[in-house]
C-alpha cells in the first residue's frame, strides 16, 4: 500500500490473526483503552473485549490514542468479566492474568503451546486483576521488575506481554 | 522492604543501573513522560534526557502517570538535543533512535555489547525523531509491526524496547 507496507482495512480483515486476545477489566484511563487498541493493531491481535467499567469506543479520549486502530480491532463489550471468561473458555481460549502474585509465572518463562489460543486480562489500574477473576485463570503472568514503584502502565504492561507472546507465535510458524 | 521487594529510595539510589537511557525530544503528552519515567524505574535505567519541548517534572499530568517515579529516576532537561548528544558521546553512550527507516535494524536482531552504555532517541508523537538527530546516531532500531497503523505510542514502544534491551543486559552479566 505504501513505503511501510501498512494493510487496507481489507486485507487487515482478511489477515491471519495472532492467537492473543486482550481482556481489560475496570480499566479506567480511556489513554490507556486507546493505546491497547493500537497495540493490538500492531501485532494483529484477535480482539479486545473491554470489561465492566472499562470505557468503549466511540469516545474522544480513547480515540486520541487509539488513532483509527478502534476501526481495524475487533472488539465487544461484556459487563461481567466472569461470563465472558466462560464464554472464551467454551471457545478454547485459555486465559491468564497478567498480575504479581506469589505463584505468578516470570514472563521471560512463560512459554506458549502451538496451536493454542491465549487470552491476557488486564486490571484496574489501582486494583489489579480481582481475585475471582485470577482464581478463574490459568495462572498469572509477572513482568520482572527491579524499581522502586513495582507498577507499570497498563498499556506499557500490555505492549511487553504482548511483544514477548506475538514473538512466541511468530517463531512457532 | 515489603512482599514485593520494592527498593527503599536509599537502595534504589545506591543499585548498578542499567547501562540504559532514555532521550526524549519534542515529547508532546505528558502521559508519555510519565510512563517513560516509570519504565525507568521499573528496569533501573541509568537517566532521562528531557530535549525540545518535552514537559519537565514538577507538573501535575507527568505525575499523574509517573505516580512518583520522577523522585526515583535521575533526569536532565537539555534544551538542543544535538548537544545532548555530543556529551553523551564524549561519556562513552552509543546512541541510537527508536525509529522507522530503511536503513533500521529490526529489534529481534538487536544486539548489545557486553559493556557498552546505550542511549535510545523517541521523537515527538506525530514527526518522530528528527532527520539531524538520526544522522548522529549509530542507527535506528525499529520494533516490526504488522497492523495498518504502524504506529505505536511512544510509551509502549519505550516499554518493549527497554524491557527487550534490559533482557539482554541481565544475560550478560
Amino acid at each position: 500500500m505504501d513505503d511501510l507496507h501498512r494493510k487496507s482495512p481489507e486485507e487487515f480483515r482478511q489477515s491471519e490473526k495472532t492467537p492473543l486476545l486482550i481482556l481489560l477489566d475496570n480499566v479506567r484511563s480511556l489513554n490507556n483503552v486507546g493505546s491497547v487498541f493500537r497495540t493490538s493493531d500492531a501485532f494483529l491481535l484477535h480482539s479486545i473485549v473491554l470489561c465492566g467499567y472499562t470505557g468503549t469506543p466511540p469516545h474522544r479520549d480513547i480515540q486520541k490514542t487509539a488513532l483509527g486502530a478502534t476501526e481495524t480491532v475487533a472488539w465487544q463489550y461484556e459487563a461481567d468479566i466472569l461470563e465472558a471468561m466462560e464464554k472464551l473458555k467454551q471457545d478454547d481460549w485459555e486465559i491468564w492474568a497478567v498480575e504479581q502474585a506469589s505463584t505468578s509465572i516470570n514472563l521471560n518463562n512463560f512459554q506458549m503451546t502451538k496451536g493454542k489460543k491465549y487470552a491476557l486480562v488486564f486490571g484496574n489500574e489501582v486494583e489489579g486483576v480481582q481475585q475471582a477473576v485470577i482464581d478463574r485463570c490459568a495462572g498469572c503472568i509477572e513482568i520482572p521488575q527491579q524499581g522502586m514503584k513495582h507498577s507499570l502502565n497498563i498499556s506499557v504492561s500490555a505492549g511487553i506481554v504482548v511483544w514477548e507472546l506475538w514473538k512466541q507465535t511468530q517463531a512457532v510458524e
